[in-house]
Parts: structure tokens; sequence; C-alpha cells
């Protein structure tokens, strides 16, 4: 039997969007705006591939501890259920994923955003040649977070190894390293454009967002303008005028056309955003050194071999 | 938020059943028989917990060179398409399934059969404190094979662990070698009793039943008696009537009362079904010296020292 | 083909409760009350059938004008995005439903609650028979509201009779005309004891609840006693100390065993809980007069003759 | 709450194939040809919508008595088990369809093929405001039939009127009087252009399909060419040497680009193809006049004026 057919273009062209700022009920962002996520869950424009409708999913930051989660695998535009969730819940800090699987299957543990406490992180693109590299990176995992990564998507376990690499410390830092190191082990397979993506990530207090490619040019990704501009820009558009110098929102493809509304995220670059609407661009640099590795390599060849020694031992 | 919860009782009541002999409608044995799987996913009764309705799963042999699987969410008494399948198709060698989810997704990829070429595998029971023990054995699956784990159970990765110790040249060996490998981890983690099971295995020529706890009672098995003696003991049955010489059926539970009907396997013991309706019993003793471990451990503590001396470097 | 095949028992064992009080969060009375509503979707006592594993509702109302409502076809026990919901959304009014399905598919338009407007409707127990009454009581529904009813079940059309025979004005008048039409259909089909149930119904503001059998035991129903009472009788139970003297909540199935929480509701007996935790009884008698189908009679027989005329017309 | 939005585009671009001819491995129909039926799922070409992802249906005839049907919700690019079903599945004649829906909910009750019988029944396109015309139309149906009206389709309901008159016995002038009787209904409330769509019906022995449009250009229909043709158009292409000269596939949309493979089907045109592969053309004109609805409208009208003399009564 032929296994599940890869997409035509190895394009994985999920899309993406992010709301900080004033609480905004999710249906106006998600429903109600032209050319929104849940329209492009069927008529992407901005890629080959313009259906994304293997599974959804929605994470949201609220007066509770944690961020609520809902993942379907129904197609984001046929979901009853999300329509009634959009309808009742506000938020002022909620991503949004909507996804087109490339050969894993269409299952709610592998719908984004994936959660670690209060952390959120979804991505859209591909770690290249995933099945060639999944191993190494699971076994990069820290062991307590091993069990956690319940799915099979490259996402997660890019996601898992991050939080090995101090992601709750220093988020950029952790995913140059964490890309850094998946670049390192791909040179050694001779995998060439490894990594392919924008990411968002957030804690609920901050949103952070990296857009880059090994190499060629980077999924899209964009920001929106301030509040200043885009009324100066568009001075009769009733839509604008609920909208907050506080309010940020960042997207994997813009919700519709106007121009200087959206922002161009440029190629390896991270945005952070901070409460306020403080939006700052920064370098992103994938770097290759984490130490980290070293202690990990003792544990497991020690564990390994103590293993082998034991296990065949004399027979 | 707290986690889904785990079933009060830990004890994970799944249900299996396998059918070895004519080609039989698979409707007649899932849906027609008194007592039978689908009726066990409603209303198990040798458990502690009556309900298997977290998912379904079907593997069955055919003319084609590969075994057909269907898995199902949806709980086996309510799947409509599950009873077009059975009324449409016939096979000489199936096994069925319904599991009662212990703590993990509900999703297709976590139903039993699990599939290798031509290989089947269902599993009733649990390794103990899995989430402790999924990395350690995760790791010991061959490199090749690690890809092909996509769901988040304990019997998948069971059984890519015995496919690694060579399932396909002898399984029984392989199992043996596999639980004895787990025992061995188990007791390094202080984990008591960690396999609890009855196992069923084919490539379609052979099937083999395994029936094992690591201490205590092992989960029920039972094998179809030859028909000669249920033929003696209920004469006026017309049920039996088509029931020929080379027909066996192995089930986790019985499917009716009638005395003499069902043999129960005893505990650590293995069945042996070939064609022809023979069945050999044979005993059933983890060993705890796979000596593939050792390459294992050389290959993994190499790539992760040098992995971690590069990274490291002179920084 | 044989079709799906019905419950053993007849008996549509269905559970459902209603909180009516301070708002609360949802996984309190779903998950964290001992045998809760999610429990009881495993482990119902009160029945011949404990399972209720065939889809889930839940509808709640809060500061916007509609209820939300959530319908999974998963098992309540393991669908992990009521627990998200559930942990997130706080109402002063809600209802939940955990279905056993008796023939009918199982699909997320046949789940309750079954909502029209600000109106919200539960049911335990079944129209008898009602495949044969499906046609007359879909005649009688109003026209304007016959295309809004999606889904198979006797419990949306019996809502939707009881809408158009009022409900909005009066719901236990039109419920006691809503059965008694059913009985008086049955009674002409010599179908014997047609209607068996309890009923929940809400707009908001107030709520309803019906025991009701057209003969014999109808399924059981509680109500919680009043705060005083039950402090009373368990002083030093920490969970009742939350409990406030407007808190209502109204059950098909004891959420625990501790005596004199939980207050049967008689037979043929109707609740009307309003805010303050006020709870009246009344008694509950179908009435065989709705006056409306002689118009509905005119309307639809006139349609029909014109038809005909129309379409045998000079052939 | 808004309500789950229709389409841009109205027009609900459903795709449908049929095989008719040696018995054939489903997948190689399904899966293998070049633009086939799923990935029209995700690129079909001859309409507004690209993606039909609103569920999926198979049903085939083997040498039991009533044909197999397969319905799922999942797209039918990403659900295995139509894989495995189509790779395990051969048959003389089937229907495969993918559902774009429009309006009405994605359940398997809403999946083509409907069956009644032997009988299967694929559609693609719709009937205009159906919401408006359904409950005259499920009045028509007769009253036996009516409970085996599962799902909210319009083309369940358009299935069981022309079954009511008279589909077993005469498929195409049931399907005559059925269209007829819909566009008399429609002109009655001004709905114009109520009938759109190429209709797929078989029993097992027999192949019918049908273009039609109330007014303006109907849904695309091909069939495909002779084999002699086929192969003197394309002596070189190995995919035909298979083809014998039984086979015929009638498609709404070609699978390849071929020319000469594919003959397009004319306006208001049916086709009759029987074994051997002769396929005939017939014009379909709607008919107004039958005289069933008489005897229905007698039957109905008495019932109500009854039941409303009894209900309404000496008050």
């Amino acid at each position: 039997m032929s296994p599940i057919p890869v997409r035509a273009s190895l394009a994985g062209m999920c899309r993406w969007m992010a709301w900080f700022g004033q609480p905004a009920q999710l249906s106006i962002l998600l429903f109600d705006s032209p050319h929104g996520i849940v329209d492009q869950s069927l008529h992407a424009r901005m890629g080959a591939e313009p259906t994304n409708g293997d599974g959804f999913g929605l994470g949201w930051y609220d007066a509770h501890d944690l961020p609520g989660v809902y993942h379907s695998v129904a197609p984001a535009w046929s979901d009853p259920n999300l329509r009634e969730l959009a309808a009742h819940v506000e938020s002022p800090l909620f991503l949004a994923h909507v996804r087109a699987a490339i050969g894993s299957p269409v299952q709610a543990t592998n719908c984004h955003p994936f959660r670690h406490g209060r952390w959120l992180f979804v991505h859209n693109g591909y770690v290249e040649r995933f099945a060639e590299l999944r191993r190494d990176l699971m076994l990069l995992v820290r062991p307590d977070l091993f069990a956690a990564v319940q799915g099979s998507t490259d996402t997660e376990v890019l996601f898992h190894v991050a939080l090995t690499l101090g992601l709750e410390d220093d988020p950029l830092g952790a995913m140059e390293q964490t890309i850094g190191t998946i670049e390192d082990l791909a040179e050694r397979k001779r995998i060439p454009e490894p990594v392919q993506g924008s990411f968002g990530i957030s804690d609920g207090e901050t949103l952070w967002a990296v857009r880059y490619a090994s190499s060629g040019r980077a999924r899209s990704l964009f920001v929106s303008a301030d509040v200043d501009t885009i009324r100066r820009l568009h001075p009769d558009n009733a839509r604008f005028s609920a909208l907050g110098a506080d309010d940020r929102l960042v997207v994997s493809e813009p919700f519709s056309d106007l121009p200087g509304v959206w922002e161009p995220v440029p190629e390896s670059t991270a945005l952070t955003v901070r409460r306020g609407g403080v939006c700052e661009h920064s370098a992103f640099a994938p770097r290759r050194r984490p130490t980290i590795w070293d202690q990990r390599a003792r544990d497991s060849s020690d564990w390994l071999r103590m293993a082998g020694d034991k296990l065949l031992g004399p027979d």
C-alpha cells in the first residue's frame, strides 16, 4: 500500500495570526475580518497551496493561570464549535493557526499552538526531511520533557528542543540555538535548507515572532503598522476606528490588501511585541554552540554504555 | 489546568480477538456473535472497566501483499463504517481491537493493530509508568524505525522495540527479549510490575499470542477448543455447524459462556497457531540479554559524544 | 446489511445537569464533583446502561445575547477541548448533557442542548417508536421552523413542536400540550407508553425541569436542597462552603451519595427555578387540545389539495 | 451569533465519479489517476471553488446483496481509512463523491452516496433556497420512507422524493417528475433557477447519469469515450492498455487533459450505461404531472383534518 502522499508542493503552507492589545472578541479577528485566518484556511493567496484544511488551533490568555487551547481536526471553515467559542471568548492576547499537513496525520495532537505551562508556540513552515532528523532531535529533548511530546510533527519536537535550550528564560536565544542545532545536524546528514518558517511564541506577557529560512526566501510574515499610521492612510475606514494605540497583529498573510496597514517583517528577523503596542525588531541568527549538549551526551552515553554492559554482561 | 485524568482503575481494559481459519465474513465474528468484540466495547465483563470506547481497530489479510487496517476514534458500537466494512470484507486471518485509553489521546495513530510491513500487533494491558520509560525505550528502537512511531502509546513503542530485536525472524524470542528489557529498565527505575498484558501478533501465515504479567495475574486470554470437542459438548448448537477443523479463535474475553468452548491460556504462555488449526503452547519467559544493545549504545554514545564535542568545540 | 443495532435496553440513558446560581467555573461541576456528569458518561448508576458515550453537549449563558453551545461526538470523558472549555468558561446558568444514542447517528446535530434563539433544551428519555411518529410530528412543526431541524433525534423534533405550541411564551404549558399531542398521536397508532423522560429548559432567566412518563416510572430527576439544609446535614464538608443561597443544581442523577443533599423530583412534576435560588414545584399534566392544529391542518391540506389539483390537472 | 457562513460562491462544487466495467481496484481510480477524484477534493479546476473538503463518500457493488457504503467527514485527501479501503476493495461498479458543503453540516449522514436497498445516488449541484422548500418536499416523501431521511441535505430529500415517484421502476422517469415537481413548487414560491446539477444513480445492474439545470449552464459531466477511440488517439499511453471494451467512466470533471478521452454530456441529457460498455444518450425533460400527489394530498389532508377535528374537539 502506498503511504499517505505528500502534497505536490512540499511548501507546508500553514497560516497563523497573533493578536496582542485590548481584549478582543475572537470572532472579530477570526471570522469578521476580510481575508482573515478562517478565510485563509480555504483561500490562502501567498503560497502554492490555497487550502489549509488539516486542522485548526487556537490558544488564548485570560484571567486564568494557563492559556486555553482549542484543537480541531475539522477544517476551520466548517467547525461549528469554533464559531461558538470565537463568539464567546475575549482575550487580549491569542494565537490562531490553520494547518496544511505535509505527510503527518491530521490529529489534535498535531495541531498548533503547542503549549507548555504558560507558553504557546505556532509555526508555519517545516524542518526538511524531518523523518531523518526526528530521532536525533528527540534525543536532545530534556528527558523529563520527552513524554510531553504527544504528536508527530516537526514543530512539536522543535518546540521541545527550544524548551530544553532555555526558551522560558530567553525565547529568541533559545530559538537561535535550536535552529542552529538543527542546521548543524542537517549539515552532517547532507540535508540542504533544513529550516523554513515563521514562528509565533508567547508567555502571555510578551509576543515574539521569528521569520527565518536556512536559505532562500522565508515564509512571509507581517506586523500591523502603528495605529496613527493606519488612520492617516485610511482616514475613512470604519474598521480601524476601534483600533487602539496598544493593538498589534502579527500574521503570516495579511488580512486585507489595504496599502500601508501591513509591514513585512524582513528575513532573519525577530519581533518582540510588548504590552502597549511596543514592537521591536532584532536580527535573528542561528547559533551552533549549545553547551547543554555535552551534559546530555554524557548522560545518555553513560546510560547506554551501562545498559549495554549490563545487558550483555556475563551471559 | 488539570491534565486529562487517568481512569480510576489503571487497568487498561482493552479487548481483542483474532480469527484464523476458513475465510470468514468479518461481521459474523464482530457483530453477530453473542458477547462478541463489539458488544465487549460496551459491556466487557472480565475487568474493572466495562467500557472500551476509546477507538477501534481492525487488521485483515487478503489476497493483497499487505494487510488492510481500519482505525477509528469512534466507539466500535456506534461506527457505521465499521458495520459496512465488516459486511463486505472476508478474511481467513484478522485481528480486531477495542481500546480503553489510559491517559493517552484518542486518535487513530493510537489505535491497534499496529502494522509494519505484513506484521500486525495488538495488546491488551500496559507498560506501568510508561511516561518514565518512554525515552529510554524509544532510544532503543532501531534508528530507521524511529520515525515510524506515529502515536503515543506504550504498545506502539513496545512493538517497535520488538521489531528492533528481531520480531520478524523470531516473534516469540523477540517478545521475550523486549519484555525482559522493559523489566530490566523498570527495575533500575524501581518501577514494580512493569509489564501486563496479552499480545496478538501475525505475519499473515501464523498467529502468535502471549499471556504474561511481570507479577500477579495476567490479562485473561482464551483460545477456542478444537472443533470436535466443541461439537461433542454442544451437539445441538447450530452456530457451531459451520465451524471447520481449521478454525481457531483467540480472544481476550470469551464471546459466550458455553462451557468447554473456550480454553484459558495459562499464565506466562505463548500460543502458536498455524494453518490447519494447529495450536501449540509454549512457555514464555522474558530474557534480559539482547546483544544488540551494545551496538546501539556504541552508535548513540559515539554520535552524542561527537555532537557534544563539536557543538561545544572551541567557542 | 443489518441496520445499526438498538441497545439491548431501549432505555435511552442519557444524563444531564443544570446549574443556576453564582457564576461558576464549569470544570468544578463537570469534572471536579464526585460522580459528576462527565464521570456519569462512563459510569452512570441509575439505569440499565452505564455508558453515555455517544456525544456530549454544553450550553451556557454569559454576557452575550445568545447562549454558547459546544457539541462533540467524542465521549465526554475523552474530549480534551471540553476540559479546556470547562477550565476557561464561567457561567451563572448552564446545561450539560451526555448522550447514549438509541439508534440515531452519533453526530453533532444530534447532541443536546438544542438551541433556538436564547432557548436551550435537553432531554433524557425517548419518544417510543419515534420512526413511526416522526413524519406526523414534523408536519406539525411551524413551517418557518421546519428547516431548523438539522438532526434526526426525537428530542429535536419534540423541541420544535413545543416551540410551535408556544414554548417561548409559556414553557410548561407548551410542554404539556406537546406531550399531550404525542400521546394522542401514539394512541391512534396504538403505541403504548410513548413519552418517557426528564427535560431541562431555559431562556437564560429561568430554568424549568420536567419529570414525566406516559406510564410506569419516569426517568429520575433531582434538585439540590437549599443551602441551609445541606450545611446542617454536612457541617464539616468543605465542598459546600462555597455554595450560596442562590445556587441550585438540577440533575438526572445525583453527583454523590450524601444523604439529604439531593431531593427527588416527584413523578409528573415540573420545577421552576428562578434567580435567587427560588424553586417551585407544580403538577405536570399533558393536555390534548392544541387549538393551533386546526390552522395547521387547514394550511397544509389546502396546499396539498391545491398542489394535487394543479399537478394532476388536465393531463 | 452569526450562522455558519455560506461559501462566497453558492455554486456547490461537489465532484463525483462512477466506474462501470471490469472489476477494478478502487485505489487505481481514486488515487492513482492523474487529477482523479481525490486530487479534485483539493484542486478541482472546473468551478469557482477548488476545495471539496467537507466529507467524502464511496459506494460499491460486490458479491453481496447490498452495496457497501463508506462515509467520512474528513477531507478525502487526508483520510487514511479511505486509502486502506481503496487498496483492498475491488468492484465492477462504484461511485465516489467529494463534498463541498453549502451551509449544511459536515456529518456522515450528509455524505453521498445515499443508499436505499440496492440503490445508490450522488449529486453535484443544489436545490436553490432549499430551506424554503424542504418542508413541502419532505411532505411529499412516501410516509414509510420519511424516517429514512437522516441528514439535512437537499440531495437526500430529492432522492427520497424520486423514490416516492418510482425511481426503482423507472429511474429517469422518476427523476424527470422529481425535478418537474421541484420546479413547480419553486415557481409558486417565486424561486428562480431551482435545480442545478449532475446526478449519478445505480442499482448495481445499470448506471444512470443526468445533466440538467433549470436555467443557465448545468454542472459539467463527462463520459469516457469507447476504448477503440481512446487507443487510436493515444496509442502509446500505457495507462489505457488495461482498459477493456466494457469499461466506462462517468465523471463530473475529467481526470486528465488528454484530448478525445472524455466526451462532454450535453445539457438536459441522461446517460444509461449498461453492462458491456453500452452507453445510450436520451433527452432529459422535467415533467410536472405526478399523479401520485393526489393520493398523498388526500391522505395527508384527511389525517390533518381529522387530527384537527379531534384535537380541537368540544373543548
